[in-house]
């Protein structure tokens, strides 16, 4: 059994947007009772994490630290078309990831108790951001 | 064919445990021969990684490595309740990993020959880390 | 329906190789029309990534930065036997991951416009690569 589906999100530039409650309601419609849930986002400077769920500033503490260390308009880019925040972006996916593989048990997500799913805008400009989602299993 | 179960480590505090075996047994007792096994942590400061298995060398370079990069106590943190490692322990797992999907091939999981699996506690104190194991395939 | 392949590369040193054709004509011929393909590299000091696919600054940038972020032969490291660039291939690959899963629609890769896959060789040397490849389904 396999289900697959879309989900677009509008961003309003850096920073994290929580799409648990959305995923969740995504795995609950699959009707599957045992397998995985598969949310892959189809872009290259954005990313999907999982991250502490109850202090916001752990996400701003983040993306600061990101920040800082994927230094905007880095001398060292030559790819500085798009601006200066379009590189640092391609470079904080890579590290940071841009899908994520979450168990199904029981017919839910079976996220541990501090995990929440989190879409990482990490352009400047907010964006329409494309997910596919894919459960499969029982 | 989908198989799902739980196991669980103490860990003590920062540093590398193997768990290769563990991870292989369970392949063995799902009866899956071709397919994958995921391996899904269920925190969010503690890693699931593949690393280098035969020199110790390389965990503990990676670990003091990592211990540079992301700085415990760094004062760009907000986050700062749960002590010095909990952020920095956030980040790491950010940029590191919490989950492991390999490959099934004739019963057994089909890691390169210097693929060893580790779970990684990123806190200074030791704790109990549940993992959610999903083996499917034929 | 699960299929599972091997593929073999042989790089010529650090940067970026496209393999997108390749896995694309993987799932085409798997036959699977709604379902997820998992690439795997039984390796730890090389990558697969999801990269921009239209400037290959992209890519030159991004080898430069991770250069830059894990140097090659950092005093920090003890695992030097096998030359400078040894350990920093291995932690590179930790921060950059080592296998993608790919979403399957229509019996194709559901990459966005602008993803392309790589492996990304991390040492110094050239050396044959090995993946498996798992295309799961209907």
């Amino acid at each position: 059994m396999i289900l697959q589906g879309k989900l677009s999100f509008e961003t309003r530039g850096r920073g994290t947007l929580s799409i648990t409650a959305a995923i969740r309601e995504q795995v609950r419609l699959s009707g599957v009772t045992t397998g995985l849930c598969h949310v892959f986002l189809q872009h290259t400077s954005a990313s999907l994490i999982l991250c502490e769920n109850a202090d916001p500033d752990v996400r701003s503490d983040l993306d600061r630290y990101m920040t800082r260390l994927v230094t905007d308009g880095d001398p060292l880019f030559d790819h500085t078309d798009e601006g200066p925040d379009d590189m640092s972006a391609h470079i904080r996916t890579i590290l940071c990831g841009h899908d994520l593989t979450l168990p199904v048990t029981d017919g839910q997500c079976a996220l541990g108790i501090w995990q929440g799913v989190y879409l990482w805008e990490h352009r400047s400009a907010g964006h329409r951001r494309n997910l596919a989602i894919t459960v499969s299993g029982e």
